[in-house]
């Protein structure tokens, strides 16, 4: 177990059908439901940001686990679900992962409150699930009425004058706090649908049903929604929860290949920051994940929302641990704002940008070279950039990183490696000639 | 002690300078300290909606009330400040309330969070007082830096595009997450700073400096915070509370007259839904308010402040008790809506819908006709409307009306007057004929 100082906690059932690899879940030789803990981190590594957690919160995390899907994404027959709880006290919610979940009508409806609801997607969902939906929402349950809007697919939508528009239908359709607003789409539905859902009357109540790997793996999951400005990305928005995260893992067959790679950027980096066991299993079935291996894809999907369900659960306002899940992101937002929202998806710049922040932590001799080469390794096999645009210049970083959420009282802090595999720090405290010689080295200009 | 079935706690100083007279607290026979209490309201009225506090509660909130202030508004020497405290456990915070607080340095930074400050004012209050309130935030203070943004005054400009214009100010000044935003004006200032403030970056501390009547006896106090859709008022918005509220009384000196008598309805309001004896108060004491008498102003101001204080400790997000502040307020958003925002001033507006749900309030056998009687003459006293414009129509308001935030499941609810002074029931639960008739007796088509 040298590796696995931020192991996280498994719950495996004894299923004798489960179809589960042993490759999927490496070195588990332990018998089912046993929670798997390391040293804590501060033996190996006095300036971790975060504790191990205690078991009792592992445990309470994964109470209703229940075992890896084992059916093909394929499948249209519907499933138990597996189900991660989200802990935030009265506002805790699950997060339901599964095939053939839009099919199994009762999870929806029981989130649903009031008799409207507003479903917000985009051009290119609607078509392909906007009926599933719709009928998920109205099966046996005529009392309710359903309403849609439509906006256009992309991150250089995700801004005011889109908002609005959610706003518009809303009010024109004449919905009362008592409505319910459905994200029906990747992460900018998502955000944006939890904003409108957060502002409208002062707040509604909102469900997730993401359709990409990128919303399912961590954008629907923590109740952070926003849009973004001209001069930064997500800089206007609020902490929102949902009623509830559905994934239904059936959306991801219809999932273009580079939408695909880019929710595998924010998988990856579970493993960087806290999940060292996890980017092992990543790297011996990355080939199975690009080929869209059903089995493995859900095992990704379950791990990366109980990482993410825990972290959150433990700082949901981002006052420190949760900060560490932006890894690579404010080197990837600089890359989205300035390089023109949409031009690249947010996973290939938070790839580029974890390349970059990685480069930077050894630089700062806080990781040892071979970190280095596994990270661009397996980002390269998921057909991920692992450098910026050529069009970005230093200037650029450094105008856009300025404005970054995370500065504070003007001091630029960073998620950073420290330590083995699966540590890292949260920090201000870095020698500013290694920020200017990443990004040197990284840009033409 | 009849009326008082809604009295709410009085904590009184033994100073002996205090320049009170009796007038200001009618049927004040106590010794200091007396927390007055009456009968249970279901004694009288089975039907309200909220119990009388418990002892307990009250004295939480009065916990730190001083003496109404005894200097004359226009006097510039610093005096104690009365605080009238928000409980809302760990959001708690204090209303500051006092002639020359402004002066008071320590009081306004000791609630400044971070080295960068931005302050939302208008075109109106920026040349009065934006020096003031700079002087305030730095003087001795030399670590921090403060930026401004002065927006269009009027209700017209409570919208997105007016919003938009302080997060572009916010991050052009590379605010970060620790900065906070000051509103320096009257509610459309307050609910739009604290707006901005709940969603730049996802939250940032902010303080109220209310500089009207409306803004300090209502809007500044309880977190409700928003802007304005062309279809409805104050249906984009946030529940986000202030730091403090400062309330410097000298800011009224500037205050004209048409503004003064505006704020004066919401404090007409806390006396009829839940303070009788404040509104026994106001009918005495009507023209000393509307001579701007200090004294006068600073005593309505801390009980409309308590009053406010307790329904919003009680109820912060509006599940019930605290939609009975908006007596009057459905009508009224009806009028600025289909009159034109800031056509008739926010007061006006809830004046004549006051009259208009006084008038359906009798219609239903709920009220006696000396209740109708008494809220026109109040109200006419303080120079307000007691109709809405002739232009607006039966049509017109239920088209707004029907959007009202307090809408659920397609049934608009209202606030109306029942049982004794000082009683009023939330309910969607009256005969619509009693609506129509009253939309129809105060509307020529």
């Amino acid at each position: 177990m040298a590796c696995a100082t931020n192991a996280i906690s498994l719950s495996l059932s004894s299923n004798p059908n489960s179809k589960l690899s042993s490759d999927f879940i490496p070195k588990l030789n332990k018998p089912v439901n046993v929670y798997l803990r390391a040293s804590t981190s501060a033996e190996l590594n006095p300036g971790r940001l975060f504790l191990s957690r205690p078991i009792g919160l592992s445990r309470r995390i994964c109470a209703n686990a229940t075992p890896v899907m084992d059916r093909s994404v394929g499948e249209r027959s519907s499933s138990v679900p597996t189900i991660v709880e989200v802990d935030l006290g009265n506002r805790s919610y699950p997060i339901y992962i599964g095939s053939g979940l839009l099919d199994q009508h009762e999870l929806l409806q029981k989130h649903v409150h009031g008799k409207k609801v507003l479903v917000v997607t985009n051009t290119t969902i609607a078509p392909l699930y906007l009926d599933k939906v719709v009928d998920a929402l109205i099966k046996g349950n005529p009392n309710v009425s359903v309403e849609n809007v439509i906006l256009p697919d992309g991150e250089k939508y995700k801004n005011m004058e889109t908002l609005m528009k959610v706003f518009d239908k809303a009010i024109e359709s004449r919905l009362d706090r008592r409505c319910t607003f459905v994200a029906l789409g990747g992460g900018v539905i998502g955000d944006m649908c939890g904003f409108a859902a957060a502002a409208f009357l002062r707040g509604v109540n909102f469900i997730q049903i993401p359709t990409t790997v990128m919303a399912q793996v961590d954008s629907s999951v923590g109740g952070k929604t926003g849009i973004n400005h001209p001069l930064g990305k997500n800089l206007i928005g609020a902490f929102y929860q949902p009623q509830c995260v559905l994934i239904d893992t059936d959306t991801l067959n219809t999932l273009p290949d580079r939408e695909l790679a880019s929710g595998l950027a924010e998988v990856i980096k579970y493993g960087l920051i806290r999940d060292a066991e996890f980017f092992e299993w990543q790297e011996k079935n990355m080939a199975k994940l690009m080929a869209r291996d059903p089995d493995a894809f859900a095992y990704a999907i379950k791990r990366s929302c109980e990482n993410k369900a825990e972290v959150v659960s433990l700082d949901e306002k981002e006052s420190g641990l949760r900060a560490t899940l932006n890894l690579g992101h404010t080197f990837g937002h600089a890359i989205e704002t300035g390089f023109g929202y949409g031009e690249w998806l947010h996973g290939e710049a938070v790839a580029a940008g974890t390349v970059m922040a990685v480069d930077m932590s050894y630089r700062l001799g806080w990781i040892d070279s071979s970190i280095v080469k596994r990270v661009n390794d397996i980002l390269q096999r998921a057909k991920l950039p692992t450098a910026p645009p050529e069009t970005m210049t230093v200037e650029m970083f450094k105008s856009v990183m300025a404005v970054d959420k995370k500065v504070a009282d003007g001091l630029l802090r960073l998620i950073l490696l420290k330590g083995p595999l699966g540590n890292c720090v949260f920090t201000g405290e870095y020698d500013r000639k290694a920020l200017d010689d990443t990004l040197s080295a990284f840009c033409k200009s």
